[in-house]
């Protein structure tokens, strides 16, 4: 806790956290972060897409790694714990196994990804996709809000971007990834739990919906001949409501909306508005999007409005590991608490580990479930809690095939959504 | 028709027509049309707050005056029949009584208001309510965007704002108010009608709605914990429409919206939409406001909300009279219409002058319903049946009771209203 406060130092902007990818805040929680894994016993190097990567040797140096790991940038204005939770309860497990002198049967390396948050450039993942191996040379090219491209961004952050292939991992090195978290939303709160196991990192379907009715007098056209945009899209926002309530892995949000002309005394003639649908099941967010457009369509015919609807943005569901799911729940169960299972809704770096490697997550309950903003807390009763389930988890946890092979053998769901999204 | 698009060449902005109070290009309407009223046998003169007032006296000089009338100032970019047709067929109904020597036994008076758009200024309606008596002198304080009071405006424009009070007529020396008008709205055309009685001018409440929720993360708030406003408004829309087409007599627009914070990705956590409610009958009226207001209580009630609801602007109907409206559905009928009623969504001058006499509307049917825009357009067929049923009606038409006190003693429901209004 102590940790996250100093490391909350490390900001772009004065008096609020903002630490932005490879910016100079990043820069020195970099320097701080390998400083703490250098003290933990971690052999620790940062690399050329701005990872922190600190590496525990083991008994066998031929056994695959587990890693543990988050990331350190952060949204503008942002919490403490978002991310930094991850890297530094991680650190912190290293140092209790160092104190108590266990030695695992796997190699472990602690990650502090730089690129979660997608908010400098317009990419996201960077760190865990090039350690995946997934990580796109296109993407150089993206630049940030002042024209800086992502390839000079590194360049003048010390990185060699032509060194990036170099970072990926190979399946039969990585046994596992593990991303304790923050939980982002409300539902551990709600059912007053400290942790939660990740089931799976929610796929969505956003698009944007335009309604044109006709614009006319507001006193002038009666009900019966109206053709009213904004109240057709009430119609369309209500089902769209209706649609997510009725299924239980779906939530859906309009979070923008737009009434042109828009005055008073006009009735509205176009209406914009966003859907934003998310679901761990890709099936059920498919099924979900198509009953949507087809009540929307019905919506638009029944009132005579002309309804379009823009091309969807779309991401696959990345489920997690059956087994690292089980033995994380056992470890919940084993140290009295309750082995609760829940999705993500919103995206984590676990995504592009999912297509190098077994992966599971472990949520941690935070206040009001509120998150990107400085109100973001967590007790430390709960982060004692997250650290205990986590090292008697590492303790426990056996790797099903260690050796050569291992990560390609589990065939889990995870690594098979993370295949297709990689193709 | 010549003259509609003679008039539309005075404007303040090159290419459109926008004619504003008190303007350069409303002066020059005012020179144009008191040259066409002098050219028509009227006594012709611009008054001290921007009327162009043209009198034909009859036989008996004791006998009231009748009075026809719209407006020539116009909104922004607007079309060139609004206000303009009034003035002008009732210059032409004069010019064909000289042409066809017709005595009436009243005298006629057309009046060209300069006031009723209300665009300059934050006022409205100022010509009719000085000549009606109901001109409020602390209206002469109001400024336009450029700082210039509306008592400075009348000066630079050459009126004596001191001499307002004069225009004021004794309600025995008015024994009736016309104004035709286009019907800025779809109703006639509907119908496939020319021309429509106006039963009323409606009355309106507007207010604004503001929904409190909770901002939250669209992947990570289940549905059944979130407090989603935009999702309570779109419902609320509904309530408004629903309580609307539920009554005959009722409109209700929800012209703007708003949801914050706003983004794809996050439940709007507030969002505000303004209400605007019309109806020729006022308990009608009041009774759905309270309908609507206790809907929407209901649904922020259900859904967690918190809902704050603005003060409401007020105003009365204001009733056509019930002689007139007789006496203008017989013209109708006997030049062949169908003597149709309809109310008026729209505000105009005819509000003003039913404190002062009886009133009544001759609607014309506009091409789809438009105004306010320079695709207003009018048949000359459909312009020639109103002149050709004004004239009717003018000739048949005989004041209930002629003489002082006539417009004080016809106790209509016009009149009622506007004397309430004035209160």
């Amino acid at each position: 806790m102590r940790r996250l406060d100093e490391l909350a130092q490390d900001t772009d902007e004065p008096g609020k956290i903002t630490r932005l990818f490879l910016s100079p805040a990043h820069k020195s929680a970099m320097r701080r972060v390998r400083a703490w894994m250098e003290e933990a016993g971690l052999e620790a190097r940062c690399d050329d897409i701005g990872n922190v990567v600190g590496h525990l040797e083991c008994a066998s140096p031929e056994a695959p790694c587990f890693i543990l790991g988050s990331h350190i940038d952060s949204v503008r204005d942002a919490g403490r714990y978002d991310g930094g939770f991850g890297v530094l309860s991680a650190i912190a497990i290293v140092e209790e196994l160092r104190r108590t002198a266990v030695r695992l049967p796997f190699g472990l390396e602690v990650v502090a990804f730089g690129d979660e948050e997608g908010v400098r450039f317009p990419t996201t993942l960077s760190g865990s996709r090039a350690l995946a191996g997934t990580f796109a040379k296109e993407s150089l090219g993206v630049r940030d809000a002042e024209g800086v491209s992502l390839e000079e961004g590194l360049r003048r952050f010390g990185c060699d971007p032509s060194a990036i292939g170099a970072i990926a991992r190979e399946a039969r090195q990585v046994c596992g990834y593990l991303e304790p978290h923050i939980e982002q939303g409300p539902v551990l709160e709600e059912r007053n739990l400290a942790l939660g196991v990740v089931t799976a990192i929610a796929g969505a379907t956003r698009f944007n919906v335009e309604v044109r009715g006709q614009a006319g007098h507001a006193g002038t056209v009666p009900m019966a001949l109206r053709k009213d945009a904004l109240a057709g899209a009430a119609a369309m926002i209500s089902a769209v409501e209706e649609e997510a309530r009725s299924a239980p892995e779906i939530v859906a949000t309009v979070g923008t909306i737009a009434a042109l002309p828009g005055a008073v005394n006009v009735i509205p003639g176009e209406v914009r508005f966003s859907v934003d649908l998310r679901s761990p099941a890709d099936a059920a967010r498919r099924r979900a999007v198509a009953s949507i457009r087809a009540r929307l369509h019905a919506i638009a015919r029944e009132r005579g409005l002309r309804l379009g609807i823009g091309s969807a943005f779309e991401a696959a569901a990345t489920a997690c590991d059956k087994t690292l799911m089980e033995a994380l729940g056992t470890a919940l169960s084993r140290k009295g608490h309750e082995d609760f299972r829940l999705p993500s809704g919103a995206g984590h770096d676990a995504m592009a580990m999912a297509s190098l490697c077994p992966v599971v997550m472990l949520f941690l309950r935070c206040k009001g479930g509120i998150s990107h903003n400085p109100a973001e807390a967590i007790t430390v009763g709960d982060a004692q809690a997250a650290l205990e389930v986590m090292l008697d988890f590492l303790t426990h946890y056996r790797p099903p095939c260690p050796g050569p092979g291992a990560g390609a053998a589990t065939g889990s769901e995870g690594r098979g959504t993370g295949e297709a999204r990689r193709r």
